[in-house]
């Protein structure tokens, strides 16, 4: 450990340990944390590689809170509250100061609104590009987490808020021509995830299956329907678009395929279809019935004219 | 996530996961853990960066067993028990596939030695050099973990084992001519750290405070007076050198001053210095008293005529 990371950890990490005494001030070999009873932890771990997962005219503050809601998302897939999360800097030499001040100033301002803490936190140098690994922790009820391999045949395949706009996002930014008001929401979607953390309390014990829609609606489906060992049909046509989506070209497409929406795609029994209408007012958040289960393996997506989308044509993988 | 990402995940990684019900076979967003009553979760992260962790020819079998003692010594230094790990792999595109298989076969044997599984694993691409995370979960009664801030003054400094073996060893693979029968165990030492658990167990209730030496023993020790707000005199002749080191150049500077070694540095109360040999014999490891904390703060080492060194020029920053 060099000089520098001595006191990158003091000045900028050790005041978001603040309030977590398992923390130890990060201080210590590794921090403590107390599960309640009744209580299992959820842990799950991501990264954001400089070039790969962010580009380099990101606003670092921004890049910190996509690394959090990320990793925020995976715990709203299990149905878990947060708890506490650990970071792992890697510095490349040429990494201006200024950039982690940023970049933690993001965490700072995430953490408070997400309710979580820092319990560990640590940096290391790199001769490549800066990369960023968090591991979070959070709390479900024993035995009451969502998982991806409950669904049944028969069941509705329903998602939450719109798809497709964060692709659009990475897409404007990369280029596509899209008139501001349309593409700053665009963007945001792509840069500030909302990891539906209410939503996915709220359907514990009313979901059957749920997985966050991360790599993309097809994708992701299709790790559902894996796990669960059933099949699916959807109506290309009944998967939510954003108002600002609606206009752009490959919209469509990019609902079913784009990734980095952090939505929560999940499956309830059919008599349950009324609850949806009610979670979706309490919690404002749009939930949509994109299609059914069924025993029948494999994943059939329908266009407008209910007729079968050649799917290896949308660059999904059969599984 | 690329077609290769899944199959290393389900070809290469899955199977470090069979046995730990709650890492879900690694389908899911995330792993569950359950933490039994009385007891504490204990968290820790690391991470090593090719070219700056580790050698590029080192083998990947042990510099995944490195990943996971390096962790594992964390736990230690908590009197934790090893419960389970979380892992990132982030490859460069040049990566061989054999590299990656050994890696993981590393990673199989060590946590099978250690008695621990893996619960999350995830691959990322990069474009600069390889790295990997890993984040490692242990469990301790409550309230019973070791930690820094716990010295009080006029207690007994004690380290494991022998110090600055890994620095030797690492000098030699630099370039530093050693004969083999020499060289041999000290870069086994280097590349094969042996996490401490039954010792860090053990001192449960006895040690006062705890640390395992990875920056080096006088920083180590800054640590741990400094979260416990006392100093201590040491002395530079009692720190244990092992045979091996012994007939080298500067062993006994680095023995001071080398990281690496991952022996547990730990104070105790004198009248419990009995049990000090009671230990080492029941856990076959060597335990030496180097020196005494005290009220006045700082860090005081006699050289074996019993004048102070002036540890500026040992490359040791004051606190």
């Amino acid at each position: 450990m060099s000089l520098g990371e001595f006191e990158l950890i003091d000045h900028l990490l050790r005041p978001l340990a603040a309030g977590f005494p398992g923390a130890l001030n990060l201080r210590d070999d590794a921090a403590l944390v107390d599960v309640p009873p009744g209580h299992q932890l959820v842990v799950a771990k991501d990264a954001l590689v400089a070039g790969i997962h962010f580009l380099p005219d990101d606003p670092p503050d921004l890049v910190a809170g996509k690394l959090l809601r990320v990793n925020l998302s995976d715990l709203a897939a299990m149905g878990a509250d947060p708890l506490a999360y650990l970071t792992l800097i890697a510095r490349p030499p040429d990494l201006p100061e200024t950039w982690l001040e940023d970049f933690v100033r993001g965490l700072a301002r995430d953490q408070t609104v997400f309710g979580l803490h820092l319990i560990g936190g640590d940096t290391v140098s790199t001769t490549g590009p800066a990369f960023f690994t968090l591991t979070i922790l959070g709390l479900v009820p024993s035995g009451r987490a969502l998982r991806r391999d409950g669904a049944g045949p028969g069941q509705l395949v329903c998602v939450s808020g719109t798809l497709g706009d964060a692709a659009l996002g990475l897409r404007i930014l990369r280029g596509l021509a899209a008139p501001e008001e349309v593409s700053m929401p665009l963007i945001e979607r792509y840069r500030t995830p909302r990891p539906r953390i209410a939503l996915g309390k709220a359907l514990r014990g009313v979901a059957t299956a749920a997985i966050d829609i991360s790599d993309g609606l097809l994708a992701d489906l299709g790790h559902v329907l894996e796990a669960s060992g059933v099949g699916a049909r959807i109506e290309a046509a009944a998967v939510p678009l954003s108002e600002p989506a609606r206009g752009l070209p490959g919209a469509r497409l990019g609902a079913l395929t784009g990734g980095d929406d952090y939505e929560l795609l999940f499956t309830i029994e059919p008599e349950k279809a009324p609850l949806l209408s009610e979670l979706s007012e309490t919690l404002d958040v749009p939930l949509t019935v994109i299609g059914r289960t069924r025993e029948e393996p494999g994943l059939e997506v329908l266009d407008h004219r209910g007729r079968p989308l050649v799917l290896d044509r949308l660059g999904w993988r059969h599984f």
